[in-house]
């Protein structure tokens, strides 16, 4: 009889999501690892050991132990692409566009990406802090424990520090793990005008060695992965321009990111295969040689259909095309006050099933196992298996595929975050 | 100064929905009544008073005081169409949907309409109050205070009175209030084959008396009132069953509600306009003169966007096009098993904005005061006016427009109903 600190057990389905290399891909992501009357043994912050309710009470005993009730057992949520660390919101903004308004009569309104930059510029780290922790608390609520946190509203060394300063903070401060992604090339500051080159320039030479110094020095340097990302799209930033962020992150160690093909399909994403990148993530405007190539690539591709909802579109990204043509797939928020107000990715899955064809077995590897990898983390995080992070819900439902099934509300009856129950 | 029960004061917005006489309609829609610093006084189950927090402290006093801290504070949603009360689930034909499985293989599998008919016949009537409570509670967490219920899972004399009496229970022992529908002619039940006029003979000949001295003998008869309605579809009931079974109803003093354009325009728009229906709801394929008639007649129209949602579907009802045209509109749930198991309001509310371009103002509207006149019951609900019933909530946010700009969380801080606060 092994001793363990915590045991759950009575899970009518214990969803494990397990995997022993890699993200799940193709046919695979419908494999959900199931174990009917379920149960865990957790010691500190591990996962000791998984089986049904009769093989672990065999052998191990807790003290502490919660009766799942018949409810349903997953790992917590991985959250791999937002930008949750902001400042001010854009509500009026999203008004005027419903009334009709241009882009350009809604940036003449002060609104748009810089009408954030403005307010994370002007806001102190700690009023940073404290609004980007209300919507850690909301979606941790809603079963994401982990999540992937990006710079780029700041835009100025000075302001994109003070960002990956707030990401530290609330690392620290927050049951919810954080990964620090780094953005400064998300948009052209106004102070370089057209001038992308030049800014791109700053990003590199100076923006970039800060980043990765702070990096050293932060709570992120044993064992969390330092992402570079670049926004590759029509006035953001090219393909040659991508190459170069993208490259120099690489070069310095970072793990590539890339938001690629979300209006327009610009080539960014075979930039990214060709560096080895970890995501591939939007891919709304796709090219089919391109499903192609990120199928037979070692990256995770993102769609993030929250922010097609948000805007009313009607088209999505091909995600279903992506999974049977091979490839690995994960969903994410993708959090922020323009294109995406929406902390929940049970809300995204439920996008995704319908408007995208993801079976509830496919939605939810896509939000666990295949999002860890997705964030460099898929050998510590996204499955219940013995020697990784016990990060585990408890959903109130009798069959996980309720999930995706009933939408609109929040299923979570319980969060475990590192073998504490925080919710 | 007078005496209340309570005040709710420090109102950064007291979004009232005041109107004086009918739903709010056109332009009009777009009108929130909106108090800056507003409060409330409360005296029993009844608003005493609303004004700004200065108005209020110089007139009431109360014990109980609330501090709304600068959040908005509304009146309680009206949710005016769900079928709420029913058994079993459909996650599995959910999953063959998405798998491409076809209706008559959804069928052939046991699911569909009638697999409902069948968990709601089998259920014990405490199971059918039970199961239905529960998604009762989550709602009333969503900021729904009062639901309008329809029968039409029985579709047998017994079946169907005992879904009214699950009704009557659910009023009696849940916070909301019920406002009860007679949906027998929902579709045609197997015993019948395909001769659905045989239906309609015993849904007007046994059925309807039956609810109807179940009525005068329930908790509804006083004050609350008892609605009629009929699917009018293609395999489902025609324009000319329609009629006679909504004619039915209202010649025995019923309101007149109808399932109507759903899918296809037959013609039973233009006859609940001529029943003076109180609702009209789907739409979704309205013809372009029955948007006129419905806008130049009493009747709310209500559509459910939560349904073409949950089936994927890019198409939604011309919300935009019926206010323009002058009409009231509300929106609803539709929770139900198969086509809309979403119990969130702001949900709707949400995919209103950005599929149907509804304003924030107007989709307040449109689940507050609107909603009310939908089920009969603007006269008591639906506004923040003296006299009214004290149904209110608090909601965490610095503005009425982040209830539909941000989307996926549930918004509500604090549910008040009938002056006590109850979440």
């Amino acid at each position: 009889m092994t001793t363990a600190d915590l045991i759950i057990y009575n899970a009518a389905q214990l969803i494990t999501c397990a995997a022993d290399d890699g993200p799940k891909r193709g046919a695979a992501m419908q494999d959900l690892g199931l174990i009917a009357d379920g149960a865990v043994a957790i010691r500190g912050q591990e996962i000791l050991a998984v089986g049904t309710g009769a093989q672990i009470r065999a052998a191990y005993t807790a003290r502490e132990q919660i009766d799942a009730g018949g409810r349903v057992v997953c790992p917590g949520f991985v959250d791999p692409h937002t930008h949750v660390v902001y400042a001010g919101d854009r509500a009026h903004e999203f008004e005027m566009r419903i009334a009709g308004a241009t882009y350009l009569e809604i940036l003449a309104a002060g609104g748009g990406i810089l009408s954030t930059m403005q307010a994370v510029r002007q806001a102190p780290l700690e009023h940073l802090v404290a609004e980007s922790r209300r919507r850690l608390d909301t979606m941790l609520a809603l079963g994401t424990t982990t999540v992937e946190v990006k710079t780029g509203y700041g835009l100025s060394t000075e302001a994109e520090l003070k960002m990956l300063h707030a990401i530290e903070e609330l690392d620290r401060t927050h049951p919810c793990d954080l990964v620090p992604t780094f953005l400064a090339a998300h948009t052209t500051p106004p102070e370089y005008g057209d001038d992308a080159d030049a800014y791109v320039d700053l990003v590199i030479r100076e923006m970039l060695p800060r980043a990765l110094d702070w990096y050293a020095h932060s709570v992120f340097a044993s064992g969390r992965p330092f992402f570079i990302d670049v926004f590759c799209e029509d006035h953001a930033f090219d393909v040659e321009q991508s190459h170069r962020v993208l490259a120099a992150g690489k070069d310095a160690g970072m793990g590539v990111k890339i938001h690629s093909d979300q209006f327009n399909s610009l080539g960014g994403t075979a930039v990214a295969v060709e560096l080895g990148a970890t995501s591939i993530d939007h891919l709304d405007a796709i090219a089919a040689e391109d499903i192609a190539r990120v199928a037979a690539s070692q990256a995770v591709a993102v769609p993030l259909p929250a922010a097609n909802f948000n805007l009313g579109q009607t088209n999505f990204a091909p995600a279903r095309g992506l999974i049977d043509a091979g490839a690995a797939l994960a969903l994410a928020t993708d959090i922020n006050p323009g294109s995406a107000p929406c902390p929940s990715l049970p809300l995204v899955m439920a996008i995704a099933c319908r408007y995208q064809r993801l079976l509830p077995s496919e939605a939810l590897n896509a939000v666990t196992i295949n999002a860890a990898h997705a964030v460099g983390m898929g050998h510590r995080l996204g499955s219940l298996q013995p020697g990784k992070q016990a990060d585990l819900l408890i959903l109130d439902m009798p069959d996980y595929r309720h999930l995706t099934y009933q939408f609109g509300a929040n299923p979570v009856w319980r969060v475990i975050k590192s073998g504490r129950v925080v919710v």
